[in-house]
């Protein structure tokens, strides 16, 4: 069975010595969050998670949920641990103490997605959408729907969901089609059949609050005529109690990969009451107010699952013995290849965990600082970052479990071995909340260039003014240096080709991604050698890191170049062969 | 649900128009395999395991088998199936005819697993590791031992196993414990316990005929005192009647990732009955005259998993509507990254299949061509082949799945799609038969060292001269020259470094092992860009042929230079970490 342990210590050095996550104490709404605070937080949010959610996953992924007659039941444990959860005050944790949270930094709660998502990121679904819910109606709900649903959304004693696709329309979300018709009164009859809604039934909780896209009458077509609603399943009383059960019926569940303990539900909504949220036809912006947090947080959930897979992967390794290594090494860690898996696992995390969190303090600094500079800076790293951490932390989660499969040989592929596992909970991250390749779409089209370039700009120029002193960190900040300059010629070309070449940007996109989130991370390891080389107290430790770097900078950084080369070619003879000849 | 067309035309193309299969005819021993009959038994084959075998794939996935009290029961439908499979014929396809087989040319016994292992990976091990077991004991066999087991395991009335895992000892064999002590009869009595043993208990066939790794008393440690005994299910009587259960106890199944309709037996041998096969303390080198043919086998069945998934991605990337394309198509396979994917996936496959195909007639040359320089350099070509075609084929399959659950979208990770089932199925390609790693450690330290490098010479050799002529086909000879040079100055390095520098060998020698295979692939697309300059008859075709070798030589090929530089790299540090410190 694949263990969990919290890796406090990478955690903190994260927080502490890379990002001075103490500076969040220095913003007016955050003056309790001292460093001291959040990491006493994060070691009492890390005992829970160990001990409470950890043991499940191994039971969630074998029982799985079912659906019984429109009724779904969550695996043994889940409906106990998520009270224990959300009662402790973790849920809530970033959310306004108005409305029931602990008014904590965002960056604080990602540290503990990322730990609940090594632990069970099938349960950690059921909190993250509540969250994103809770997020999306207090962005953009009137004070009586806040005053309605958000106190209990908040804490997370009712729990949330986004309920967008529908068969024909997952990318191509203009083509919903479920009809929300006025009933005269302020609410609004909701008709049609969605898919894929995480956590779209179950009775852990008393209450549901679905969050829905639909097409309001006489809209117009595509997505510009789409509005959000507010749907609870049941119905709220004016004095807070619970009234009618809503016409929302779970037709199904899916039968999936992997993430078995997360119910994903088909809900018809079979003349349901609803409330719209923000504006008519308004949907698709009101949407990515949701989406763009939702995205973060699957890449912490993609993170998570890298933690999860090389804790597990070093541990084998250096437990399992089988045949001598050339160095004399008993236990298989002192095989080259096995060493070359697992630094690549400890590179990938590491340097991901860095990205995570940075984009977490960006989304605090650009909703907190008093300065409207560093706000918008702060505001154009999350823009550039969200895809980024979307697409690069699940890509290597799904790629470290399968390292991680590797590494324990055939046992991996045994069930109770638990790493198996993390290659199915993972592929789904690849896929929902627009796919890693809808990520490189974001990247290529909006992101590079909005605000005629500035993002991509602020990102050379950071890691340029970084990356100039080389002792005792040349090794990482030379190819560092060749990396970014081979990462702008490339946004350059892309940015020159964006209009007349679309289909050429678009062929590039996922390997410009790549590079993107390399360069990235050729920026954090050098951080992170900096910080580790500073270091006095534990030389093993420090080596670890500074070979971890020099592993980085070595053999994983350069693939820049190579991806970049690929993106800089023209696609007119790969587009034009027709389709049915392939 | 995945659906299954044996891909006629590519395979014909192949043996045919790229690799002049129809040389087998001029071999003695296979006068009648013209390309005639050899295409007339592909399709016929094709016709039975598209309609019999393929339906299966979905349902046995589901049902798995099941373990009661030491008896193991298949999915439904696999007895049957299996039962009209092999007394079609196809089991035997490349057996000698005096014990049951059709004595075809190994080749199309490939052929025909590829298609196999198309439709049901988890089916074709029953009869994969029968051929296995059959050619161990014919190569090994007494004249007694070949009469007694050969007749039925030939035809695959009766099915083998290979039994050498224990849990102790995967990789590293030399610590196998199963004792087998002489009964005074000529006979020995095995007892020890084996694991991961696939096909080791059903009542699908008569009798199984178990192939077993153990140790004589008194033998030297290590691998150096292991022996290889036949052990049936039931001894057989003088006259071929069957008599009484052997004492081999099926104690469990596994419960897997994937390949659930194949059982994966822990057996127990309780003072089972055998006998030795070859001589004392030479069961190493026996194990190796089947191991290396499992090889190539699961390079196949990596293959097929390819073309599983490749063909399921391009179907529905042609149906698919999502959102209109930058070039106005209305279905996904005009979205360039949807495109990007596909494109990798045919080049992948097509290019893998020449490979396995290769192999193939390498391995009919080397055991059947009149001139012994011909059979020595086919015999060389087959052992640089082994490692790569078993690594580059199943690392693919896995890629490959992990794309056409991309391509999919959301709907690829729902089961009843079918396609997260490849990656499910394909990830054991990559561990069993030695891992991946292992295989490169063979690539590396064996087949580019044995003969004073005889084998990568013989292979540069034939890729320049194949790689000189530039028109039509320069856009692709010009990089493959360029990989060559890259490749050889790389396979230099490690041969130089073999002996002072092991661990940077080892470090290397998997991104080695992807770039010698890029390698054979340039060269395969360079053959098939000739091959289908020539057809004259069907211009969509060709155009998708040159436009995929045009995809492969500008954005895979180059993959190549990045691989090799990270080869020649020194490890010493990264080895020196003290494993604590991870």
């Amino acid at each position: 069975m694949a263990t969990y342990k919290a890796p406090i210590r990478e955690i903190q050095f994260v927080l502490n010595d890379v990002l001075d996550a103490g500076q969040l104490s220095a913003l007016p709404s955050y003056g309790d969050a001292t460093m001291e605070t959040m990491n006493g937080l994060i070691e009492e949010a890390a005992k829970l998670i160990e001990e409470q959610i950890a043991p499940l996953n191994a039971s969630g992924d074998t029982e799985g949920c079912r659906w019984n007659n429109g009724e779904v039941s969550v695996p043994k444990g889940f409906a106990e641990a998520y009270q224990q959860y959300w009662q402790a005050g973790w849920v809530g944790l970033s959310n306004p103490p108005e409305f029931g949270g602990a008014g904590l930094p965002y960056t604080l709660s990602k540290v503990v997605d990322e730990m609940l998502c090594s632990a069970d990121v099938a349960f950690a679904l059921y909190p993250g959408l509540t969250v994103g819910c809770f997020e999306a109606l207090h962005a953009l709900g009137t004070d009586e729907q806040k005053a309605t649903y958000l106190p209990k959304l908040g804490t997370g004693e009712w729990t949330g969901t986004m309920c967008i696709t529908e068969p024909h329309a997952g990318t191509d979300i203009g083509s919903v089609k479920t009809k929300a018709t006025p009933n005269g009164d302020g609410s609004y009859a909701l008709d049609g059949g969605k898919i894929f809604i995480t956590s779209g039934e179950h009775t852990m909780a008393d209450n549901i609050i679905h969050f829905v896209i639909a097409r309001l009458p006489d809209s117009p077509p595509g997505v510009k005529g789409l509005s959000t609603f507010v749907v609870p399943k049941f119905l709220v009383n004016a004095d807070g109690s619970l009234g009618a059960r809503n016409p929302v019926r779970c037709t199904s569940i899916e039968h999936k990969m992997g993430i078995h303990g997360s119910c994903t539900c088909a809900l018809q909504f079979e003349g349901a009451k609803g409330w719209m949220v923000g504006a008519p036809n308004t949907g698709i912006q009101n949407m990515f107010v949701m989406m763009n947090l939702a995205r973060i947080l699957v890449g912490l959930q993609g993170l998570g699952q890298c933690e999860l897979a090389t804790q597990n992967a070093i541990n084998y390794a250096k437990d399992r013995k089988q045949g001598k290594a050339f160095n004399g090494g008993e236990t298989i860690i002192d095989h080259p290849d096995v060493r070359r898996m697992l630094l690549t696992m400890k590179a990938t995390t590491e340097g991901a965990r860095v990205m995570a969190y940075e984009t977490g303090l960006y989304v605090d600094l650009a909703h907190h600082h008093p300065d409207p500079a560093v706000r918008e800076a702060a505001g154009d790293w999350v823009e550039l970052n969200t895809p980024l951490v979307k697409s690069f932390c699940t890509d290597s989660a799904f790629d470290l479990g399968s390292l991680a499969v590797q590494v324990y040989g055939g046992h991996g592929f045994i069930r109770e071995h638990g790493v198996e596992q993390i290659v199915r909970d993972s592929k789904i991250l690849c896929l929902y909340e627009g796919t890693n390749g809808i990520q490189a779409m974001d990247l290529v089209r909006r992101k590079l260039m909005m605000h005629n370039g500035r993002l991509p700009q602020r990102f050379f120029a950071k890691l340029r003014s970084e990356s100039t002193a080389d002792a005792p960190v040349g090794f990482i900040a030379k190819p560092l240096r060749e990396a970014v300059d081979e990462l702008e010629k490339t946004t350059q070309w892309l940015q020159e080709s964006f209009k007349t070449r679309p289909d050429d940007v678009g062929f590039g996109a996922v390997d410009f991604q790549r590079a993107f989130s390399l360069t990235y991370l050729g920026y954090n390891w050098l951080r992170m050698a900096k910080a580790a080389s500073l270091s006095t107290n534990d030389d093993a430790w420090k080596l670890s890191k500074l070979t971890t770097a020099q592993f980085f900078a070595q053999r994983m950084l350069p693939q820049v170049h190579a991806l970049c080369a690929n993106v800089r070619n023209s696609a007119t003879e790969l587009m034009t062969l027709d389709a049915a000849s392939f």
